[in-house]
């Protein structure tokens, strides 16, 4: 294995090298079938256990109750940007929104694009989205309040979530999903794209409370309606097999190597620590975001001497380091340190850092 | 691999063992990359690589000219059964469908649910979809011509395509994609699920004559416009990596082992032919759909003595043959031989088969 580098990728990302060891290992022969993962069918009980233990886990590791339901939903959290003001949007009501960067700008155009009444609650675009507005006034009249827990771009994070006071919750959890214990009970929806915390790209995590599926208008196409899913335990047409099957080993891994859910955040919490730490310590680091706003899963991070930044992404890959360019959008550096990069490669990561600021510095 | 079994499964399927066993093999370190398929980047040059390389393929094995552009959208066929009227229906103009079978209902009710003025130009529901309904009189009214090359529960395939006299045909190809040469100059739009022919699940393979994205509604959901993909390679956001990988697997597989499509088609041919003689041949198999509207991908057959059935699927599975058991919704048994499945396995069902008629009948 002296081959594989730190893979700090924002998405797709690393995952836990045991999970793949494991999917090599019974790739030709899942489970005594004689067929690969990718050979079985959707129909049958080797898929069934795998979906249901996906779906358990899920309920464990967040702590659900019976009124949460698990979905899996092919086109990403793009899809569900536009699925959820189609499905859950209520007539005279506004939909609201809180802008804290990228992704939650495109969740908002698409609701637009529908003609809902969108209402901009909050936004931190006045200073670049590098902090989150935690003062948000929910007066109560919305159908729902979306916002996105972690902001991969800028490397911004709620540390406490919205009060909306009753109206439901949506929240893209997309890049931190599984990394911190949170409470299920103001949500009404909870989404995510697989391939950052939870498995490879290819399907998004939509968990639904019950309740909302009344909401969903009954002349909507059968592949865009939160209700098809929840009624076929989302295998309507084929679901995609070997994503559910990846996420279902990440949610073991979790579950069973690292202990839960709370401790992966005392992890997380280490991890991001550490490189904080480093990057306040030194006028040759800086952090682009509010302290109070830091993410737990996407460091973000500038050169002083901006000018260095090329150089530094380089010498980090050919010491086996990946994926710490910031995103073509904004530039400067990022590690991502989801819940299957460890402690191991992040002190190697703080470790090159150091060496870099005592060489270049 | 002697724990492998003989796969006659409808879909997903069997996949080239060795398009397996290169997965596998390269599972945690993609060419030198350092990181697992599962792992990298989808603006990688690694991904970039694989993508195109999956595009040029499908260009080349089904001589598409540069009028037509290779897309892969989430969702499978399902979400192409709503995609499409919703993209490509015309104000004014009716949009005609040839009903096959379940697939083609699916199809068409999506349509229906959209409102659209919908034609069912020719079906053959009157004698339970067993048979084409070559017949085909299109008026040249319509935005488009709808119908299913291959039927994968009745066990019916069209051998020659409707004239729809220069309206654009659309096609759900899933399973019979890359299964034989057809001249796609008629075609505004094919698609498939990847499931079944070419790949594993979590995407459908679409492929679009460009003039037809001028049709695109610019109301639409971003997701929902073929126009997002084609814009950007089928990148707007993170696409389904590791199965547009395996796609691109298989499509080598086809160009270089077996050597393109007619010698696929060939291949195919001898196939079906071997198990057909058989059931022909004798009393205690019976073919279920005309001969002229034969499958060769699924093989759907009864026992002359139906409540011999059950046994023979069972028999079958303790001799390493799965799959066997027809659709839920039709009963009777199905072998499904797609490009993957050998002649060497086909011959050895047959000879299962003709030792079941031999003991049993």
């Amino acid at each position: 294995m002296t081959n594989r580098i730190n893979n700090f990728n924002a998405g797709p990302a690393a995952l836990p090298l045991p999970v793949l060891e494991q999917i090599r290992e019974e790739f030709l022969d899942l489970n005594g079938s004689g067929m690969s993962i990718l050979e079985i069918s959707h129909r049958s009980k080797w898929f069934d256990k795998i979906i249901n233990e996906a779906i358990e886990r899920t309920k464990r590791l967040l702590k659900l109750g019976d009124d949460f339901q698990v979905l899996f939903i092919q086109g990403g959290a793009s899809l569900q940007f536009c699925m959820i003001p189609m499905n859950l949007s209520l007539e005279n009501k506004p939909v609201d929104y809180i802008n804290t960067g990228t992704w939650s700008t495109k969740a908002i155009k698409e609701a637009e694009a529908q003609g809902k009444d969108v209402r901009a609650l909050a936004s931190s675009e006045d200073r670049n989205f590098a902090y989150i507005p935690y003062d948000v006034k929910e007066d109560g009249r919305a159908a729902y309040l979306h916002f996105t827990s972690n902001n991969t771009i800028k490397g911004t994070q709620w540390t406490k979530f919205p009060d909306a006071g009753g109206v439901p919750l949506i929240c893209d959890m997309s890049s931190d999903i599984m990394s911190r214990p949170f409470d299920a009970s103001p949500f009404g929806l909870i989404y995510a794209g697989a391939q950052k915390n939870i498995g490879p790209s290819g399907t998004a995590m939509v968990i639904i409370r019950k309740d909302m599926l009344d909401r969903v208008p009954s002349g909507l196409p059968s592949m865009l309606k939160y209700s098809t899913f929840a009624e076929k335990n989302s295998m309507f047409n084929t679901p995609p097999c070997f994503v559910i099957y990846t996420i279902s080993l990440v949610l073991r891994w979790i579950e069973e190597t690292i202990g839960g859910i709370d401790r992966m955040d005392q992890i997380n919490r280490e991890k991001a620590a550490l490189l904080y730490k480093l990057i306040d310590s030194s006028g040759f680091y800086k952090g682009t975001a509010d302290k109070d706003s830091r993410s737990l899963m996407n460091i973000t991070f500038r050169l002083a001497d901006e000018g260095l930044e090329k150089k530094f992404i380089a010498e980090a890959l050919e010491h086996g380091f990946g994926g710490l360019k910031g995103h073509r959008s904004v530039g400067g550096c990022r590690a991502s340190i989801y819940n299957a990069t460890g402690i191991v490669q992040v002190k190697a990561l703080k470790n090159f850092m150091a060496d870099f600021e005592k060489r270049e510095g």
